[in-house]
């Protein structure tokens, strides 16, 4: 079977592998104090040119949505985000099992857009009620978003500046950051990230490590206690090392950013080949998922040598499939998706 | 000032404040054990033509659907809900703080209809990530909903019917139920009520009480040790016969329901006039809220007078308001009003 | 049966009664905004002779600790409390609902002691692990204790230097608080309270009232947006003026003082007999709470003319039981029971 | 330095290591789906002895704790521990965090009596005011405990037993389970602990696992929708190979129990050698963890070449420590802190 389903689905880079092997006998210290934790988070600061960032290491997305969330707003507040959001719909209810309810503005293209937030914000001021609803605490966004696309350097800047006006945190999920950093149709760099967001994520589960994602908080806005908060939360590692070494690999001679670019390169050259033969695109993706539909027939066939995810109904004979690459992904796969396509 | 802002404005109807003055000085039990309790619940319980109904006090409205739904749910369940519904706006996300979430469908005039529940419950079923979503666990519904309309009775068979099907308790949430009751639009009983509901709870707050309402199990589906559950999270008073007594003197006479229907009958003339002068009526109700559109110099001049609600903004010079009658309004003060609009 | 089982046994004082009555039909505000809960939270102001103190109404006991407790504390901290302390027993784990730990120190009389605080927080801080241990985030008391006892000026003073000098908000539980003050035994005036506790609240359930406790914050420290975290916490009433009125009344020519004087006269006369009878005082109780050990013979006898409260057994033989008075007992019943035991 | 401060210093043991190594470029399906956790499920189920017993692997420790208890227990209720388990400790309160308490009683060498808990259920059962009390749901022990003790097969057996009878599920926390089967003062063999508990876990991340816990089921009791619960609770790992392939590769070849031994052949050599120098053992610990008291001069002379942890201050003049060792632990390393002691 040809592995399009999701971009998790092998283990990690070898080199990340290979950086575990090296250091597995050393005796560290536990719970994120071993040197490959703190040597992961200079090479992060760095990266993000913001020498005075703080890095944790968290082992998954949802649960890092859930804590850094969970910790940035007051008992009475919620997280905004796009009806879209990954945090709304596919992590089980985990930001209500905190106590905190999902504010739901209309995605386009998967988006929150800097115009219906300001819209949001304001009729939320100006509703004589306000004092009996969920205050809006964060603004939670996704890059790459749910549907592969990505927000321009303005768009986030115009999203940024709404935000402080209002005193709302920016945090940003990049559980596909390197995805959509290395996409030609991306004008951010890491650095920009760190200077519009207030807390972002630097996703390794999907790019390159055995699980993983490295939270940076850039505003000297770290939670009072985080550590013991994250240990609270269950989601503190004894052996944070797993953690630190593997980013630490990640982060030497730009490894996250070249896996991530081989992805891309193979994510676009699916895409031009199902353009080519006429494939209707559910949405114009410009990083490593794409989103193609196809008919009952189509769908079957396909279901005999690939892995893919279903999306949605399209109707009674179309459905939607979602095609996925990551730095795994062989150009030999792609080759044959496409044969087979 | 006339009070049409809501409908909890006064004070309890004096038959019901006679019967705490009447009972005031006699010791009984605490906790809801007391006489008073035990005789509303059976009052209750011949209403309802439901003798096997389980029937317990609460103090508010909000903090009945918090106690209710949170103990009908299981952990990783939601309650279903219009989107206009009252738990997914004005309680201050009471719902999330007990760690579920409310999914919302489409309200159609305020309402959750079968064919809503019925689509959103199959496609649930059909995706193949349902895994990693929030399972439907509790329908809620309220009567008269947020917005004054009234669920026919075949309506709520249907939904019913829905709700039984996917093994989905029903709830709804009658904190306005004397009015929906006793609308000339209803085609309901009580009975009828406990028939198609697993719980639901009949509002004493705005129907003639200082504070309480009634929950109703119908189905012998009280959550196991109920009581300590409701002690749990504070919402158990110590002298629980202050709500006991005020719905005992609720149901002596059917009290409850010739209190309501004065409210209609007010609404609906003060409906009438609303027509006859040509205001635009937001929502045609046939209860107890009734909303329309003035413009802002009406606006200016209304709110010299007269106590209302602000509802939502409707263009640059419009506003929507909401006008309510209640239990304790009087005739003159709907022809005060009149005269004023 | 003579009514000696608690202090909540009958409704509300007839003064207090009296004043829902004549304010009954007035239209109010809802949600505490209404005249009467101003009025009330200005007397209370004056009688603790704190013009700023910030003060508000809840329905009950435990639903006040509940609130008052999780807003005050951070999400990782927990609050101390003596082993005996209600919230770490008889309030149904409400604490804990709301995600913090009871972290419990060995009760002295009912009391924490400024020695054991201090011993506690020292040894807390030397842990090298404590970044792993909840962390102590208030202090919660209680006067008079859940076993009647009394703090002295000087042990309430320590107490709260201990927890000022590490900064933790010192919560004086005061359901019974009237009865504590009005004691012969009391060196503690409610200005005093004021200046030592951050919180506390001025119990009315016990002491008068058909519901209602009035929390006061003494130092500016009110939580954030405090009342949308009360509704959401599902503990705000829709009709605050039930609560408003009634402490309005309690604190219009000292009624709450005087009316607890009543129940510490009757109190201390039983006290005075049980003792002339040879009772043994399980506790040296000078609030109406008082403790004494029967054996079998006379507690069946009891009870068949004495609604008392079980304690704990003492032995094979001998029960502890717990017999109260209140602004509602009366000398005759008092004189009824001593002639009895 | 000398590392026996804990057993989770190093990384993973070699085979297991390698295990991730052969299996990294397999794609599979995430979320546990695998077909490494499905085999080391099954090789588990034949270990225990119980082929229908049903298997889950999660992260860590604390996190399996939080997990599985908050999914056991119904709202109202909570664990019983002894006051020394470590989620009463040092888990940050992260059974509170879910909305439960952890009812303590008082440890006999670390252990809950079968006499002690019968002894608080026939209390609680009896107590007329169990009703607002928080209820007895689970009861959690540990093996080996914090203090390094066992429980023999008949303590286990007995304690069961009260369980049953109150229908109360007992769960092991095996973090160390492999310590305490190895030990020669041990009596129960794996299926009895199959037989005698509910539920438990088999500890990876302190035996030879990276990360890792095997919680087993033992008697068709896994919670309804489990892996959503996990997920919703942030527990659920993307790549569940990571967790599979590691537990495949510890119960291959019975190297769980051979590292085991490993470590614990050399904390009865370093015990047999405290104890001929007249050290003073603070607990007399079977398994791999040894407790002593130095004083301050050799605390001092210790910490220039010993990793150890600080356990509890004794006296000014002397301090209990631990010494840890681990499958990772060399004869090397324990003869040259012989050497030093």
């Amino acid at each position: 079977m040809l592995p399009f389903a999701n971009d998790y689905s092998r283990g990690a880079h070898p080199k990340v592998l290979q950086a575990l092997v090296d250091t597995n006998l050393e005796a560290q210290p536990g719970y994120g104090q071993d040197a490959y934790t703190k040597r992961a988070a200079q090479k992060i600061q760095t990266a993000c040119q913001l020498p005075d960032a703080s890095v944790f290491f968290i082992s998954g997305g949802t649960q890092t949505n859930q804590v850094v969330i969970s910790n940035l707003l007051d008992d009475d507040e919620g997280v905004v985000a796009a009806d879209s959001g990954h945090i709304n719909f596919h992590e089980a209810g985990s930001i209500e099992y905190t106590g905190h309810k999902v504010l739901t503005l209309p995605g386009v293209n998967g988006k929150v857009t800097a115009k219906n937030l300001q819209a949001y914000l304001t009729d939320w001021q100006a509703d004589e009620n306000h004092g009996q609803m969920v205050a809006p605490g964060v603004v939670y966004i996704s890059f790459a978003t749910e549907v592969g696309t990505l927000y321009s350097k303005q768009e986030l800047a115009d999203l940024a500046q709404v935000c402080h006006q209002h005193h709302l945190p920016l945090f940003m999920d990049g559980a596909r950051l390197g995805y959509g950093l290395m996409s030609p149709a991306n004008d951010l760099t890491l650095a920009d990230i760190a200077k519009y967001c207030d807390v972002f994520y630097i996703g390794g589960t999907k790019v390159g490590a055995l699980a993983g994602e490295a939270v940076v908080f850039t505003k000297h806005n770290v939670p009072k206690r985080f550590t013991t908060k994250i240990k609270r939360q269950g989601a503190m590692l004894a052996k944070g090392r797993l953690l630190g070494v593997q980013f630490d690999a990640l982060f030497t001679d730009r490894l996250y950013f070249k896996i991530s670019q081989h992805a891309i390169d193979l994510a676009l050259k699916l895409k031009r080949s199902l353009k080519d033969k006429g494939y209707h695109l559910l949405v114009d993706s410009p990083t490593n998922q794409q989103f193609i539909v196809v008919n009952n027939t189509q769908l079957a066939a396909l279901k005999q040598h690939v892995d893919f995810s279903f999306w949605e109904n399209v109707d009674a004979t179309h459905t939607a499939i979602r095609l996925v690459t990551s730095w795994s992904t062989t150009e030999a796969e792609v080759d044959a998706l496409i044969a087979l396509l």
